[in-house]
């Protein structure tokens, strides 16, 4: 599978590339500056042995049969805005989860309800847009040497994209857990936020989630 | 210790009662109407052979040390609203969740942010909120004969306050996980709709959450 993403610079973004590349899929990973996206690519690519290659956000976007987005919440609609055609019937995965550091409320959503829903809007209908990663702590992406510790919950209006999702999730050992419509983006998004404030609190550099109860525990 | 359950004749707010009863506390349930309140007690106590007492919800709140809520999150303004003199000073725990079921958006919060910072606004500063308790499945809380498998989240602006809640969920065997200011109050109730999707969807009656990555697992 052929999976480009965008704002793939940053750590959670080269965390999943590398995960992926590892499990066999192609991935590009995107920027806003395709020269900076380049030079990440073929230094992560060198370090891990896999193969990556870096492009523009738009050409990654483009390229892609699945478009990944580790953006900032902040930036979506400067990025997005002009990708609806790149984006059309493709799934779209959004990471992104909307925090703002500094002291105050930390989860702070957009008036859509989510960074999700933002997405699922300025994309149009047509883009088949799923939530998921939110909760996979850079940090554990990044350390190959042991299985990732919490699961992948995800949601969106459309099945078969959030089968690919549960497949790219078990390609990378994560147990995929389906969490219904879109309309459940903003919790999902918003564990994130208690994630942040554990990692803080108690020191540690990747907590996670697991739901219990599921059968095969 | 003293607890009043404020609506404590429904499900999460029995079960909260028993377990407490059974680690020794002395449990108060309230309900708008004392009668039924006494008789939901009578039948629960005899059952589960620990004592129970019920009473109004005004009552259970002046009696009280700790303040539990277990309301509906549409009807806090009219419980709490002259409650404010009951709950001075004492520890309030808010188990509610703003959850609107019927096909559209799952978790929907006060303006406020959630319920628990309503709760906070209706009992003044001199209430010491904490919200605890959302994820603990009224179906796990009843079933006696095996350990609940999930985290007590709890987050709060007291530090006392919080302390004396780890303790009220380790009488009944949870472990708890600070998750920061009341702030995050928002994230933790709406991880109560994540769950509730997830028993829905794979046919559950009391998924959980556990946080991985903390020491001790």
């Amino acid at each position: 599978m052929l999976i480009g993403i965008l704002g793939g610079t940053g750590k959670e973004g080269a965390g999943l590339a590398l995960r992926w590349a590892e499990a066999g899929h192609e991935v590009i990973i995107g920027s806003r500056d395709a020269d900076r996206a380049r030079v990440k690519a073929e230094a992560l690519g060198a370090e891990a042995k896999v193969k990556l290659s870096g492009a523009s956000n738009r050409d990654a976007a483009t390229r892609a049969e699945i478009v990944v987005l580790t953006l900032p919440a902040s930036g979506l609609a400067a990025t997005l805005g002009d990708l609806k055609d790149a984006c059309r019937d493709k799934v779209v995965i959004s990471t992104v989860v909307p925090l703002t550091f500094g002291g105050g409320r930390l989860f702070t959503p957009p008036p859509q309800g989510s960074s999700a829903e933002e997405v699922q809007e300025l994309l149009g209908a047509e883009a088949r847009v799923v939530a998921a990663f939110h909760h996979i702590a850079a940090h554990e992406l990044a350390s190959a040497d042991h299985a990732i510790d919490c699961d992948l919950l995800h949601c969106g209006g459309d099945a078969e994209a959030k089968k690919l999702v549960a497949e790219l999730g078990r390609s990378m050992g994560l147990r995929a857990v389906d969490t219904g419509p879109l309309t459940n983006a903003g919790p999902l998004e918003s564990i994130t936020a208690v994630l942040a404030t554990i990692n803080r609190r108690y020191k540690l550099k990747g907590s996670g989630i697991k739901i219990t109860g599921l059968p095969g525990g």
